[in-house]
């Protein structure tokens, strides 16, 4: 019996681009997948916090979704955001798109909702019940102001309602000691979302990293993660290092223009026009693009870190 | 030309009662709906907070909807809650909910999303130009986890995008600097969503009231409001003095057992079960609903506070 | 037996002005102490927030009481701040203010220290049994990072710990609950710590107010109790609404340039200076000072509020 | 010109013993001196949070850091904290231990004060200019309630202000950023303050560590410490697994009698106690000291973990 976990490796979270009048642009999502799946990623996350998928309409998330599904034909596992506030309609998402390819989905706590940890519990068991498909937490209290804490998600796994988890919490401390809970656990993953500690995340014993920056330079991530699983660990750190300097085009947007969201998201994506991939850097409503200096800004970067 | 606006008096949040079996109850729905309508509230709220509508699948909410537009029969107002997370999705709630009978949407700012003050314009402005119907703005930071600036408030109000403001944000020096910054604005409404600090809000010079424990006392709250209105202060003041008394209710719950959510909405159920408006406490999952223990004690607390 | 509260009325946070190369200005301080005795203050509030205590060496300290003190000489009574960390420490200072003519001291949570409910409790119980004048607890968690809650205040005003509370938390909710657990209890004060809600305050049952705009117009906030408590609230809110406009002054300082704290303690500075009861709005370091610019900005708004 | 630090290595903050009656235990502070610097530490760090400095009066803090340089005579550095709320009183406190034997100060923001970046960097620079030894910035938002941005802390130590940081943030993420701001910087060192992550850490190009339960196990942080520096990741990881487990001492004690400042600290005395470094596991008032029970439980762990 092994104790492999049902998901490892990089698993990017898959930007959502848009045409300059805001339509989706299918092709260049197409495009996207390909570069990833190319890029080396051992699976790819659609529908996720980097996919924009809070802007997405019901209509516009299964566009996205089928077009994921359909462009990565089985080469590499989707794990899907099931994206809802809560438990009766994080169910209904997450079956949805579970019957449109899903392996697994990724399921935040509530939020919006007032709630507590005993709460929390009933959620996620509530969605494993409901589903057929594995449930991987996504722990991102940024956004839901509630962190995930390493005993409840500890306790969740051990139980078997959770595959998984997708840690962006920006707590390392918390993210060691849920790996020393769950070590050896069977069919249980751990996965770091943070771009600039991922040498550390995985000598922390992560099972995998869900970077959104991989969406730029998916081959650095890979080689970064080749490096730390065969113990190379300053080859690791050397490729961290230099991914760190990538990340730093999300600095660029200017803040007084630009909101924190729509900054990071639309530096990846400007990043991709600049590389050629998609055509746009147009972001959801009510959402600022980036300009053109900030682009220049963003080229200036993508050379200097050798993807230019 | 009159400075009226558009929307005054007390218009409580109409909370959603559940069978036992936690099914949606719309005879019970139709009870409250008759309960605070003859208990003289100037309008209703369906679809806020109090009736649990974060819960609420989309198909529970048209049902929702449906049934308290077609028991209040058009005999006051329908303010109705558009809750969904960011603009192009509050943008189909909204039209969904004008649709089926709302005089007026309300909304809040994105959530989830990781946003600023300059998309918060662009949001509320999106929604106004896409629905006929006039937008209040929903100002709950418990939730939202972002408080609406006076200043900001002021400005949408000025330039007509928001015909009114719904305050839940515990802030009452925020909520006088915006009674200063829109005194006597055409149209404008200014609500506080408060419970035991109404008659404060009225001297404060609010326009109205929506206080979720409305639907256990209507008539206690429109005494209050009459009595305000009319420079009364001795007597809105004991009346909200024993308005404070009944909303102990929500200190009933265990909060080893009941999250805050749950606990507040779950004594407001009950109280209406014991007051045998609604047939059942049931809260909508993941939520824990009051037990027979907690019951009993706000039974006393109705009956201390005369409405037994 | 009476059930009078120790202190009512309006008891002001002193401010401590300093001379233009930044010593204390005793001459200063005395003349604002006359202004605020003048204007018919019921007690004065040396070493507060207002009074850039949390700045002020421990020499400095000793001055600035001593001064307000000899200043006052006994013709209304002195609440001391003793503004320390932790316990032992806070009672090291609250000593030290009591043998230099506190009638009363003022104290806060620990902070910078991680506490919880039940040490916050032995904490004023500590301080309580080592000094010899009442104590009052000091709620203003936008410093100390933890709300008093009502529940806690009145177990320890029933149990005599505490003679009263200052209230600057900015939360009306739990203010009128307080109120109500309090509600005529021996000796016990409930003060209001914010300009702009003095009216709601007096109308939601406080027995006193502490505002730091009284330093600039100690008569208006006098009138406006005086309204208050003879239950003329058309006058107190028309008094309130000037003292807003008023409390406007602190809008002014350009944020970019001067921080929160330092801009609404500099533009009552500013004001005292421009009414020519101090020399110098000079703040203590690290604080930047207003410039010309905004001086000007606050003379207008003394104009328009009938100040000048 | 070398480009090493000023300060490498393990460096405790050093805990403050007291006798079951409550005082300091000077000789006991001597033994756990003695403890460290025999445990092979590079350098001492008394007077920091781990030695409950928030709650030492002036004369305990002079009597603590007068034992501890005698003690240590000269053996291992003293870097020590200078723990006051703004500027000038920092200042005060800085030039005391500097005259008591202090290598280098250890300085958070402001605290209680509200501030601002600005102001944060005139802190420094007029701390740094007031006193004749090096300036560490301690970054702990835990407690002050504000996260040293990498990019302010990097200008600070480019500039000279600052020689170094010690990052209790939490946050790897800003930590690994502040690596890559200040790498190779000519006398700055970048110390990390948590316990289960010093392997990461220094992955991430920490100079070194200061671990609060290095008190309790130094030998065991040194070996961590030297498998780091010399390449040997594996050794690393596995000594901070065991490390790691060593400090689930902290979740013994009993949230609802114990605060979360007193449990952890109090696991450390309790465990110090327990090893016989130390006679007693007394805690400062107001802080609950651990009982018998919770003893024997963190006796199994220091068992499990081969301490004992």
């Amino acid at each position: 019996m092994s104790t492999t976990p049902a998901f490892t490796g990089v698993i990017p979270p898959v930007i959502t681009p848009r045409t300059s009048d805001g339509a989706l642009d299918l092709p260049g999502l197409e495009a996207v997948v390909e570069h990833l799946v190319s890029g080396g990623m051992h699976g790819l996350f659609p529908l996720g916090s980097s996919g924009e998928t809070p802007y997405l309409t019901d209509a516009e998330r299964a566009e996205v979704l089928a077009t994921v599904a359909s462009a990565t034909a089985g080469r590499v596992p989707l794990l899907v955001g099931a994206n809802e506030q809560t438990t009766a309609r994080v169910i209904e998402e997450a079956r949805k798109v579970a019957s449109r390819g899903a392996d697994a989905v990724v399921v935040t706590t509530p939020y919006y909702a007032i709630f507590d940890a005993t709460e929390v519990k009933r959620h996620f068991r509530a969605v494993a019940a409901a589903v057929d498909v594995p449930v991987l937490a996504y722990d991102v209290p940024v956004r839901t102001h509630f962190k995930l804490a390493p005993g409840l998600l500890a306790e969740l796994a051990h139980e078997g309602t959770i595959a998984g988890v997708k840690d962006s919490s920006g707590n390392d401390i918390a993210f060691r000691q849920l790996r020393l809970l769950t070590r050896g656990l069977e069919g249980f993953a751990l996965f770091s979302g943070h771009e600039v500690v991922c040498d550390a995340a995985m000598l922390s014993g992560a099972d995998g990293l869900v970077p959104g920056l991989a969406n730029v330079d998916p081959a650095g991530y890979r080689r970064l993660y080749d490096a730390a699983v065969s113990g190379n660990w300053e080859t690791a750190v050397k490729e961290q290092d230099r991914l760190a300097e990538l990340f730093r085009i999300v600095d660029v947007p200017d803040g007084s223009r630009v909101s924190p969201g729509a900054g990071g998201l639309g530096a990846f994506k400007t990043a991709l026009a600049e590389l050629g991939v998609i055509g746009a850097n147009t972001m959801s409503r009510p959402m600022e693009s980036l300009n053109a200096a900030e682009a220049t800004e963003i080229r200036a970067i993508l050379s200097a870190t050798g993807l230019l």
